[in-house]
């Protein structure tokens, strides 16, 4: 059986898995380097964990590797064009070292990218040929499928659907704008929205959503802010568009019943479109939770 | 030489022209008809004015009729689907029609869709795979090409880039969303501001734009005022699309100088994707004017 195998970097860790052409989860395997060890060491450990799984799966079954990134990536030269976290990586030759240690071919893709690939892969996307992804983390990262394929735009920086502006005079963000919809619904702003509201210093998205759902007001307030701004986001998002599907994804969707209304609403109200095409687009829960990357990273070299 | 025929819809009456297919503008003609008199009576207005043009320039050589019509069309059945001042045209065969009574084909599209095709064709937009039109009129329409082709959205009703929300409690629009940016930077938004100003009861925006050019201080404010509402628009628009090209045209932007520095500097401040890609990304006035929709019409039937 043809297979592929997916990297998702990022996070403390990266993730690797060994997919089937028709998306079975062959294996999972763990690297054990932090991405922070910068590209040498990274690109080491993701050799060893595709080889491990090549070992186990076969070497002339894989169609090659993909390699979810959180950050910009020139499609061309396969490098990273800027990646905050890790700045080491920013430029360095990321593919093509990574092609020639294992002899592969090797696709990089952002992160967000891979999710909403993913997605129409094997998840809540599955038949679509355009959806719009918001995978709600701590930013709020961006994936288009557009006629069947990623949005990328001319220097592969499309879809930074986290900095669409939502309150003008907003929270002051990192890229310079104020306003933010990630500085407004990602989990880290529902951490600070919580903390400025006298919940607590340390809470997590998590803790706010458990919060709510035990009733607290406070809590499900800020659930609600959130979801406004996410509505006012996607209500701009439907009617640029007018896709037939949007999804949202992270961490912070697992909290959809306590945004989700607050979100729906807004959208409702803002978008003409929406109301107009209500029974063919549907606004949904990204349904492969963490492995949506990982499914969407497989999937380049099989498309 | 082989030629097509462009129709713009919308406004007191038609305006039809033939164009070749290199672009060379051979004829134009105004029809006589009211839009407000009602599909039969256009349409028959519209097939006097090919027939005028069709006569002189030739049936054998004649690639078609494209016709741009201010409203949201369905492109798999011809018929728009709304067009709000004039709602007699909504769900009426309008292509079907129009071809049947030349024996010719026949292509609708939206008229903001066209300005940006006949900009791509003709204008600012020239060798430019990728761009997004904004039309600065009565209200903002949008246009999206998107690999070469225009962006319909699964309904036709992509690019209502005129209802990006940009200010969260803004002004009310008929679309139900309050702050659109239509409602802030249009060429009505920039006559009530002025009015709200105390300006004066019935300017229109080129009115304002003449007292900002003689140097009054509150007529100034109400461009600058706009430009920021469509920085904050385009700023998004630039995160969402990385693409390498921004245009605006309609009657508004005349007043270039009057909105654009307010509008640059919004953008400048709000994008990161642009700071990073400024060398490759232009935002440009639209250098067709009023023709840009007759060529794009026009461009259908050749592509």
């Amino acid at each position: 059986m043809r297979y592929s195998i997916g990297i998702d970097l990022g996070g403390t860790n990266l993730r690797a898995a060994a997919i089937g052409e028709s998306g079975q989860l062959l294996k999972k395997v763990s690297g054990s380097t932090p991405v922070e060890a910068g590209p040498e060491s990274v690109i080491a450990d993701m050799a060893r964990s595709a080889e491990q799984l090549r070992a186990e799966f076969g070497r002339d079954t894989l169609a090659g590797i993909g390699v979810g990134v959180p950050g910009n990536i020139d499609m061309k030269t396969g490098t990273v064009l800027a990646w905050n976290n890790v700045p080491a990586f920013n430029g360095y030759p990321t593919r093509d070292q990574l092609a020639k240690r294992l002899s592969t071919p090797v696709i990089l893709e952002n992160d967000a990218n891979c999710a909403a690939l993913g997605e129409q892969w094997m998840g809540a996307g599955r038949g679509v040929d355009d959806l719009v992804m918001l995978a709600l983390g701590t930013g709020i990262g961006g994936g288009i499928i557009s006629r069947g394929k990623i949005l990328h735009g001319h220097i592969g920086m499309a879809a930074e659907l986290g900095h669409i502006t939502v309150v003008p005079n907003g929270n002051p963000c990192g890229c310079g704008n104020r306003g933010c919809v990630e500085k407004h619904a990602s989990a880290t702003a529902i951490g600070a929205m919580a903390r400025n509201l006298g919940l607590g210093a340390n809470l997590t998205a998590q803790d706010v959503a458990e919060l709510a759902a035990q009733g607290d007001e406070r809590a499900r307030s800020v659930y609600r802010s959130a979801g406004e701004s996410l509505g006012i986001a996607l209500a701009s998002l439907i009617n640029i568009f007018n896709a037939p599907l949007y999804l949202l994804g992270g961490g912070v969707s697992a909290a959809w019943d306590h945004f989700a209304p607050a979100m729906l609403t807004e959208v409702e109200r803002r978008s003409l479109t929406y109301r107009l095409t209500r029974a063919t687009t549907r606004i949904e829960r990204a349904t492969l939770g963490g492995d949506g990357g990982l499914y969407g990273a497989a999937s380049l070299p099989l498309r």
